[in-house]
């Protein structure tokens, strides 16, 4: 037809899928469909049932034959498992009513990129088939694939944080010092001690961003961000045997045949589609696909954000703070830096603010009175666009209120989930869009106080750039540019994650040369950039060190300068309510 | 008839009067009658018309021709005045409607006793009529009463408080250190400054509780309850001369004059009813009038907790906390030590917590999502006790929160209204019960705090009773005793006050030698005795350790121990606030 060319891009979601098709030559985004998860997030109970059987990626294709459906068993508190067919089901309909839906002729998709939640873990045997999908396997939970919020592992977490604390292993820094129970090496030392049978059966644990390229291709790619990121792949290796024999000695051989694979960068061609993969998706085989990727990370190209200095916001229910450099530091309480973690050739630097938007949908369910509801409606509004407009209409510091926005814990610079949410300076005459507005702040603070432990260790942010669903939030946006006193710009995409993966997907095509300069010709800004306003920031200043002082004394307690250096009161209260509800 | 004899107490409160008629043998409450203020508090505009011009007091009775309305001009921020017509229309109305509704004999009633909000100040010609009833004065705001809660004052009460440390005033230290502006002294300096004509003009600045005396009997006769606390007698003398010089030339005769006058003890009899007063009432010319008196003082004997160390709390909007002894003390922070200040012959002691009840009712209204206002009507429940009884369904700890009761600020022991409310320990789970109930322990933490503080200044509490609208909550009481480690006792009437006044009018007709053996007659404790759960107040303890750890980071900011002492965000955000909203 027209001779343009266009490539898929699938973001892969913590409930759903979206497919978008992407014009390579200038970004434009022609059609998106999401598919959700039957299975969605299992955290009570295994399902009893698997209504997609056809989307089983296991025994060569067949359709899956026979076992692998859970009894229904209850799952202990802190679970949350997903079943890998659900990701099959996003190829298989997601993409083909794509293709139908945009009219597109598929000759004309010359490649397909993907992200994925991490870390998502997936038990399989040598030919990918996920051991949940094996009949005898069905009702064993560590046969599931662990979601990325799977939190049952935290104790695997704490003895591995401790034992690499003592033996001083050169890696913890890179993770701000701690090693998260999300990630790969906790899952797997929770699988091995819990479910030693499953453990000792799987081949791989495989990244989900890594098993859908495997799916899509037949070849088994590791990716460098999530093996960086997730799998404390440093300086070329993991973490090494004694470190792991010590903390069991059926652990010892985790990182060198579990975790084993090639390791590619990010926009790298993993391989090219399968026939079975063809038939799935209605796209021709043999078209390149890059290799995985996550879902954060990915969006830095389609934001134009991949140069040193760049800060990407991506803002919703929780922030990920991602950021090149070419130099290496440690950063205090940072996710984790990895080389090449987010564009190769530069070091990838990744922080986060737990709750954000999952705060303000908190406090918009659970503290807002029924007159409020009924304005909203008679107005038009959104229950949030009513709260925002009303705190809108207050003078900055007019509420009187200070605010921490711990309420999900902290995941950066303190990394600490037992921390909790604090309000100081309400009156009888506090109403509700007055906290709904320190809440907003409280959040911007915390994102300035990332910005600040940046610059503080050498790496510089030269330029903030906001993607996600708040950006529709334009007095919120203001607020995150007053109180970082920086122009705040912003991604001009909706689905910025899966514009990223349609970007990789036309690097990996060979359609650019690299990452970078493919984001330049198809990711883009938006037209609003929200610049500061230096008197609304002097106020913020002013709250900002009611913050920072609250930050430190309920966050840091004992940690600087001995027992009286703070008070460490949401620990014991964490502990007191965990004692109560046991 | 039965030879039965009778008493009428009237208790004046911040938007009605409410008369009772009482049986002088055993206290039976045998009618009741409520008469709202027709102007109510006057805190935004003087009012343009007096609808009951007849109810007024002045020009000896005629039924005020003529002027003293105001022409509704606007009030400066923190007024709050009332129409003291409206005292008398209690008089008019209440009193009669009871006398009908009862079909009692008015022969057989033998006194008649009062009570009053306080510190409401009402200037007055000679023979008592009030300057706003004055043609030329009903449009000065400076002419009207000024309710306990007129706060504009707050500046002279600084001024006050400055000298009187400057000078080592030696009553300082029997209010805690600090005298309010809701008190006699810093009201009449606001008058003189900022209306010298009116000041000049007055012949007496009448506390109410006195004036209202003064209509019934034509006797001017002060109570030593008011006196003390409120006018700073001390000693059988106020501030004197010099002091008062000092704060301004034209105050030095504020005490000897505008406050001149016979000083009674409380259960006196100030006088006999007038037969103007018995036109009004309904009741015999020539029957005891008892001096007047406070509404929470005058409650003691009704709960029948005027022995040392029974310690009365009157629990509502605010609480109000009274206690004899028979030694003098310097409690820090409380409202004030007045020898005979609740009965004749110990000193009585007044603490208080601004806000009690008044918090729960601006979280209810304000912080509550439709959802459980809905299950509320549904289960038949008001939104208060729907709140209380998902509350109380859980363990204790179980919210994992600690909460300052300071929305209204503190009044004891820390006595700074610019304090404000915190809560801490918040996450996604918290829901909107959770937070009522740590508000429920905040205000039962703040009374453990006045009870530790009487204590270690060597006045003992032996005995905790409680009066007021907050004893419908029983799992409030439950917390209340759980959190003090005593049992809860409780006042047997509804209406404590208005009985309180009748057993002064009791005492005052001679019907019982004093007002402790009245009490013990007329007065009663209800059935329910609440015992302390150890095992609750274990858990209790281990919260009350976190609010006193707050209460001193916050509330004592900079005065124990130096600038490194505490957090005082607390004055910088209500600074700042006021500073953003003017």
């Amino acid at each position: 037809m027209s001779g343009e060319r266009y490539v898929v891009g699938v973001d892969f979601g913590t409930l759903s899928g979206r497919a978008v098709l992407v014009r390579v030559s200038d970004g434009a985004e022609v059609g998106a469909v999401t598919y959700e998860y039957p299975h969605g997030v299992i955290d009570r109970k295994l399902p009893t049932d698997n209504s997609n059987k056809n989307d089983r990626a296991g025994g060569g294709g067949s359709g899956g034959a026979g076992g692998g459906d859970g009894d229904g068993r209850e799952l202990p508190p802190d679970w949350a498992l997903q079943v890998p067919s659900d990701y099959i089901g996003v190829l298989k309909h997601a993409i083909p009513e794509l293709i139908t839906a945009t009219k597109i002729d598929p000759a004309d998709v010359i490649g397909i990129g993907t992200d994925f939640t991490a870390s998502t873990d997936i038990p399989v045997l040598a030919d990918g088939t996920p051991l949940c999908e094996l009949p005898e396997y069905g009702n064993r939970p560590h046969a599931y694939a662990k979601l990325w919020k799977h939190h049952a592992a935290q104790p695997h977490a704490d003895r591995i944080n401790a034992l690499a604390r003592d033996r001083g292993e050169p890696w913890l820094g890179r993770y701000g010092g701690l090693i998260s129970s999300e990630w790969e090496f906790a899952k797997g030392l929770q699988l091995l001690e819990e479910d030693p049978e499953a453990y000792h059966r799987m081949d791989r644990f495989a990244e989900a961003a890594d098993w859908i390229i495997w799916q899509l291709t037949g070849n088994y790619v590791r990716n460098a961000c999530t093996a960086g990121y997730k799998g404390i792949y440093q300086d070329g290796r993991y973490p090494d045997r004694d470190f792991l024999t010590t903390l069991n000695p059926d652990f010892g051989d985790f990182a060198g045949t579990k975790l084993k694979g090639t390791i590619a960068s990010l926009g790298d061609k993993a391989g090219t589609l399968t026939e079975r993969a063809a038939r799935w998706t209605g796209l021709e085989p043999g078209i390149a696909v890059a290799t995985g990727n996550v879902d954060a990370h990915v969006t830095a190209p389609a934001a134009q954000a991949v140069g040193p200095g760049q800060l990407l916001a991506i803002m919703g229910t929780s922030t990920c703070h991602v950021m090149s450099a070419p130099t290496l530091a440690e950063v205090p309480g940072m996710c984790g830096v990895v080389d090449g973690g987010i564009v190769a050739g530069l070091y990838g630097y990744e922080a986060g603010q737990s709750g954000v938007g999952d705060i303000f949908a908190w406090f918009a369910d659970n503290f807002v009175p029924p007159n409020y509801h009924h304005d909203a409606e008679r107005i038009g509004l959104t229950l949030h666009d009513h709260l925002t407009a009303l705190a809108a209409a207050q003078p900055v510091g007019g509420h009187g209120l200070v605010a921490l926005d711990w309420e999900s814990g902290n995941r950066s610079v303190l990394v600490d989930h037992a921390l909790s949410g604090v309000i100081v300076g309400m009156t009888l005459a506090t109403r509700p869009e007055e906290v709904y507005r320190a809440l907003i702040e409280a959040t911007a603070f915390g994102t300035r106080k990332i910005v600040e432990t940046f610059t503080a260790s050498g790496i510089d942010v030269t330029e903030f750039v906001a993607a996600g669903g708040l950006l529709r939030n334009e007095f919120l946006m203001q607020v995150y540019a007053d109180v970082l006193r920086m122009p705040v710009a912003t991604c001009a995409s909706e689905q910025a994650p899966a514009l990223g993966s349609a970007i990789h997907a036309a690097v990996a095509a060979g359609a650019y040369p690299d990452v970078k300069t493919a984001g330049a010709a198809m990711g883009g800004r938006g037209d609003r950039v929200y610049q500061p306003d230096p008197a609304a920031a002097d106020v913020y200043d002013r709250l900002y060190a009611e913050y920072e002082t609250l930050h430190d004394y309920f966050g840091r307690a004992g940690k600087n300068g001995g027992e009286n250096s703070g008070n460490d009161a949401m620990h014991r209260l964490n502990a007191l309510r965990r004692e109560a509800l046991s």
